[in-house]
């Protein structure tokens, strides 16, 4: 995805958000302004991806505060999200089409803010968010097809955030059960809230999948600018592309990778506009 | 008011509503995207007046328009202020202080969308915003003060956007009841949704106060890096200013002009901080 004009004010106010979250004082609040404006406006054009201006902008940030800004936040998420599963799992497990409803959950995952802002940190409106979304179901469903796809193949399966992660689990224990064998691709670095190797390690989940490999470097989303050989192979032999949230649809959407099955809330309209839905509904679309 | 961190994302964000209101195709919105971030990153420092950056960046982008992008909702929020207008001047008319409730419905017009956005154009719920910004009354009021200061005074009114510029009819009237002699000051050009000239003898707000006069040219606020004399003159032989609006807010804290009364909504953190005020926040506060 081509960045969009409505993608500077979005990504300035990140850059806000995690100079604060890293605990920077006012003065480096505006440097980090600074730096970042000077680099969103070198690379701001309608020809770049959103998330290789993103990945530039985040960087310099990254090294003016000199450490990873989210690091707090992600390990919480993750706790967080491990206390919401049993719930989450149990529905999976009542419901009449537990694959739909693992696709499902595992959006919910996308859109629950475990512990990263303060208005979800609360338990009891995180379940209160949790069964809202729940109750909106699918806007956009192709999760039949999907499932098709899925049996007795090699699955790429694509993360996004810490937390949301731990959601992940339901959606691979019911690919392995139609057979599927899973490559599960986390980012190289930290960058934002996404799960790195580590949090794989932390949840055990390298122990329910056939293997598990990296995105290589510090980079929102896939760096189709760079990418590692192994990373590439997986993509190309995959039969089945999964590709959690919306910084996978900017990056793996330059690539020709096909079939991707994009699961995702589209949480702003370039991306809802570009992948043909709504903006604020839970989506799982599939790319043959 | 120096620029802060959080102003940036601000700009950039008013500068895309502003360009599709001007009916600028993708192509331009890009454009203006462009020279808005270029701008805004060669002027954003912690020692430069926000509102002088905001010049220079709507500036920029004005001239790629090639037109007042706001003309017809300036227009428009004119006339729906008009028609609530009666409605305003009951509540002064019947209140036990009806200079403070004038005070009131002034800013209540500085809040209220008169037909900018589309969620406000509706009749019915302008008139439930405006009854819920009645009851919250004045978070911050130093309306005592202010009227002592203002009888049989020379007052220097320097007023905001087009709407609410109609509200200020409200305020001018209890003013002239304690004998005060009243220099509306308009924008120079057209700017936002600022008024100007124009909308003044529209409204035929010029036959009610002893004279009108403008900041003299495109500006956020108060030109003070710039400033025509005339100007100057009214707001040194004022006994009280009144100031009506964020932008007048962060240009004339720039100067030394006293005593200055603001009245504003306190929309965004930077302001209600620079003023010790709670944000959202109905406030008329005085300066001595």
């Amino acid at each position: 995805m081509k960045v969009h004009p409505e993608c500077a004010q979005c990504l300035l106010k990140r850059i806000i958000y995690e100079t604060r979250l890293g605990g920077a004082d006012i003065e480096k609040q505006y440097v980090a302004t600074e730096i970042a404006l000077k680099a969103l406006s070198e690379r701001f054009s309608p020809h770049v991806c959103s998330a290789e201006i993103a990945t530039d902008v985040h960087r310099v940030v990254y090294d003016l505060l000199g450490k990873d800004p989210y690091e707090n936040a992600k390990k919480k998420s993750n706790e967080i999200a491990l206390q919401l599963l049993p719930k989450a799992r149990g529905m999976v497990e009542l419901s009449e089409n537990p694959f739909r409803t693992a696709v499902l959950c595992s959006i919910i995952g996308n859109v629950l803010d475990f512990g990263i802002r303060s208005d979800f940190e609360n338990a009891e409106v995180l379940l209160e968010k949790f069964d809202s979304l729940c109750a909106e179901g699918l806007g956009y469903d192709d999760t039949e097809k999907i499932m098709e796809l899925a049996r007795n193949s090699r699955v790429a399966y694509l993360t996004d955030n810490c937390g949301e992660i731990a959601f992940d689990t339901l959606l691979i224990e019911q690919l392995k059960k139609l057979g599927a064998s899973i490559t599960l691709i986390v980012r190289g670095e930290p960058i934002l809230t996404d799960a790195t190797m580590e949090d794989v390690k932390e949840l055990e989940m390298d122990k329910i999948v056939y293997k598990v490999t990296t995105t290589g470097r510090f980079a929102v989303g896939i760096p189709f600018w760079d990418m590692p050989e192994e990373l590439e192979r997986e993509l190309e032999s995959a039969d089945l592309i999964i590709a959690k949230g919306m910084a996978n649809y900017e990056t793996l959407s330059e690539m020709d990778y096909r079939p991707v099955a994009y699961l995702l809330r589209t949480k702003c309209h370039p991306v809802a506009s570009g992948m043909g839905l709504e903006k604020d509904i839970n989506a799982a679309k599939l790319y043959k």
